[in-house]
């Protein structure tokens, strides 16, 4: 698929600035010109560049789900394993480490469903997902003391008996789904 | 669906503190005590609450997408009409406003879709999913200075051809596609 009209009308950034930062959490401030000569300012929050969300599922073809408190929500949504990668590591690897911390479970194997922006007009952040074959839980999780939840395995029926409810969602869930269903696996 | 074992868990948000603001985006801190009366920082962005994303589909079948410049990523996605929902405006007012600016289309009925935090873990905005049916062009688009986009027409066959390659892609379309699903339509 080639973008050719639209390659024609992209801004270039000049430069980008640094506004805020907070424990790795930045404000950006970012000035493009229009091909026309025109120039503007963007905002933007920055972070962790990539992430990896999981969606494991046991021999039995549960799904291994979460109900995470995420402060700043003020809610306990439904979500999958995941989180940031580290630097120096891959998604790949992050993605079995992430499992394993958030909820002591294991997979035979993992495949790489999709990766996708989940807020791209104000977040660079790129999430990798992933389907875990085969996992089974093998020892207590770790969670650090900011991550709050419980880990239950749910059947595809009642996740979507939860979505349809439209309620504290994480929307990672909808997507790894999605990304599921088209590869057929 | 009761989170009884979680709630018991839950820690308390004793204050919330503005640390940055720029152009409506912030860097705010949670300060927060767990039950066990260990306290804890937590640092997040916010910026407007909610958001609203259409998936609009023309009488005869084809989906209305963006192929949009989104300068945070220094990509082009494909993605669909949406965008913040203004003070004192009501998610379902906000996007047929949406879908005609970036678009120049008119629909004949928004059905409500579901909703979710794309990214909770760092931003508590909250997005509202519509399917416009029966989305006809109607006029020319009026998008923003820095709203670079091109709009077109396509099938189920083609966006899942675009998912499949994992590259350049807002995490909103497949939200949409899979709430779409689930409720049949």
């Amino acid at each position: 698929m080639t973008n050719t009209s639209i390659e024609s009308k992209l801004p270039t950034i000049e430069k980008s600035e640094l506004f805020a930062e907070k424990n790795g959490l930045k404000i950006e401030l970012l000035y493009l010109r229009h091909p026309s000569g025109e120039g503007y300012e963007y905002t933007t929050f920055v972070t962790h560049k990539q992430a990896v969300m999981v969606l494991a599922e046991t021999p039995e073809g549960l799904f291994v789900m979460n109900e995470e408190y995420r402060c700043p929500t003020r809610k306990v949504l439904l979500s999958l394993p995941g989180g940031c990668v580290d630097e120096g590591e891959k998604p790949e690897e992050a993605a079995p480490r992430e499992l394993f911390e958030e909820t002591g479970y294991k997979a035979e194997r993992f495949i790489f469903l999709g990766k996708s922006h989940p807020s791209p007009g104000n977040n660079p952040q790129e999430t990798f997902y992933y389907l875990a074959k085969g996992a089974k839980k093998t020892s207590d999780p770790t969670p650090e003391l900011c991550e709050i939840f419980e880990t239950r395995e749910m059947t595809l029926e009642e996740i979507h008996k939860r979505l349809l409810k439209a309620e504290n969602l994480d929307g990672h869930v909808t997507t790894a789904l999605y990304f599921k269903l088209i590869r057929n696996v």
